[in-house]
């Protein structure tokens, strides 16, 4: 097996700890390691550091090296531009193929930004799926959902059988709450991680047939991994790639799908207000980071930026993020504004976006 | 007539803008120019800068007078050691008659750290005061209570004269809710602002009735300023000087005291939260300060830091002080608590408090 952790990511949710250069795939949010050194490691004792892939953009790819300074720098792919998911999936897939000279390994394919709390459930149901994919169908990981969230996609699927697997009906898009209220009441419904194992043969199987443009594309980059061809050459083919999702492109209509409930503490973290979620709390359900001293503040998230005190004092589900350059203040429910907060700073100078 | 400008004050309630080496009367929170420049400023026209003594501790000594640069160095007085006002309006009472050989000249004694928004009133009453001062009472500038405020002394006085001036009965001190709101109701109350004009005769008599041991203390000063003594003789002497202020010391027993309301939009700016009281407020009625971008933020009060951009989204009432090496974030009805930040940080290294 191949793990191939998707680190391109390039979100602004996260800012101001969070910047063009520096994405959430790169932060210490909990912990002492970046998000994307916590997902290779996840693997350890599964997969050697030989059988990582991690596909991250041409402008990440020494810091995200750095980050895995593990992995062989061949293992590294650079994107020379963001094209979603499913180039960026085919592009690993046809590496390894490239790399073994068989189309038999299963890659077992992750975001590199998500939190799972439990490694020794990921560990089994990795194993699972695996052996699962080996037998060629595509096998995907679904969490089960306690809310019913609009900003995930969902998995429909069967009855699960006496191993914990199911067959996929349908992947379905983000819904509105009251479609995801029924999901979540129905109970054939899982939420979409975009985590996905497969052989080398079926996802390119399934490319050709469904992607054949694309398809044919990572042809052109396999005949460039096998003579060693330069990051300009792989631009020249990115230029032609469409940006398309492996959802959209291939799960949609997959040949066969199959499914297992992953109940490892899954989040996505998507935004500030997710931390405390995933992150050790204080009684008094505060996220603190750094030089922090908060007087009577409850269910507030205060990083403090080490060359300074964060004084807090009766805060109630307030975020401050303190950083070098940058300091947000903003109530839980209002995080998600951050973005307008970017928009507006995108003409300034300097790396403060 | 001479100006004497209170300017020793060390308070810790505008943290982490206000410091140990930078008190309230340096900062700069409405406009350009620190408070205590302002109070100078305020009595152009009414006194020449010759005629403005300002008296602050010795380590503020150079600081202070950095601010009030156009004034005579001689002048600016420097208290070895904080011992409340009554000390240090007798000694500049003692430095001025010294200066001029005579005991008739009025003294109008200012706070260094009060905000006046109508100059125009304030000379009008500076100057009806001190003509008042001259025929020897104390007078003092009473502000028309608008709420039944706990923090301030009070003047209960009788029945204004067709000049608007009044007899003083009573100061009385800081009153508790209650006794505050019968104050407030009576009609014949004013806060005690601490504005007082007295000729220099009128004071040094009282303080010899009433305080015979700091009189005596005086006359020391008075002996060291007529031969230039240094300030570790001033330091000699100021050790043995006992703490009192001008109200308990002299003001609740005087001769004859006599009062003018003083409705020139006074305010003591007592803490983070007063100041959308008299600073400029935007539309929604924040005050900010600084690389601020606020997004639908009401009622708040963002300081920023000038090496960061202070990103606010949501806030309703909260006040977010940034600098250098400490951030200060809290609802406007809990900024008294910074005293309580600051004694936490009063074991650290460093000028952070």
């Amino acid at each position: 097996m191949h793990a191939v952790i998707m680190a391109g990511g390039a979100g602004t949710r996260f800012w101001p700890l969070s910047r063009r250069h520096r994405p959430k795939q790169l932060l210490c949010l909990f912990g002492d390691k970046p998000m994307v050194t916590e997902t290779v490691d996840r693997f350890d004792g599964l997969v050697s550091k030989d059988e990582m892939v991690v596909v991250t953009s041409e402008n990440l790819g020494d810091v995200i090296a750095e980050a895995v300074a593990g992995l062989p720098a061949a293992n590294i792919l650079r994107e020379p531009e963001g094209r979603n998911t499913a180039p960026c999936i085919g592009m690993a897939a046809v590496f390894v193929r490239e790399k073994l000279g068989r189309t038999d390994e299963v890659l077992a394919v992750f975001p590199a930004d998500h939190y799972i709390r439990d490694t020794a459930t990921f560990r089994r149901l990795v194993s699972q799926a695996a052996e699962e994919a080996k037998k060629g169908a595509i096998v995907t990981l679904g969490i089960e959902p306690t809310k019913p969230e609009t900003g995930f996609g969902y998995i429909h699927h069967g009855a699960f059988d006496a191993e914990g697997v199911a067959s996929v009906d349908k992947f379905v898009e983000k819904p509105n709450r009251e479609t995801a209220m029924r999901y979540l009441a129905d109970g054939n419904y899982l939420w979409n991680a975009g985590i996905f194992f497969f052989t080398v043969q079926t996802i390119l199987d399934e490319m050709r047939r469904q992607l054949p443009t694309l398809a044919g594309q990572l042809e052109e980059m396999a005949e460039l991994f096998r003579r060693g061809g330069d990051q300009a050459e792989l631009a020249a083919i990115f230029e032609r790639v469409e940006s398309i999702s492996i959802d959209y492109g291939i799960m949609e209509r997959a040949r066969e799908v199959r499914v297992l409930s992953a109940n490892f503490g899954w989040s996505d973290v998507g935004a500030w207000d997710a931390l405390p979620d995933v992150a050790e709390t204080d009684e008094a359900g505060n996220v603190t980071m750094g030089d922090v001293v908060a007087i009577d503040c409850t269910d507030s998230i205060l990083m403090g930026h080490d060359k300074r005190v964060l004084a807090a004092v009766g805060l109630r589900n307030i975020v401050v993020v303190d950083t070098e350059d940058a300091l947000l203040v903003a109530p839980r429910d209002r995080v998600q504004e951050v973005r307008a907060i970017v928009e507006s700073l995108r003409h300034r100078e300097g790396k403060i976006i």
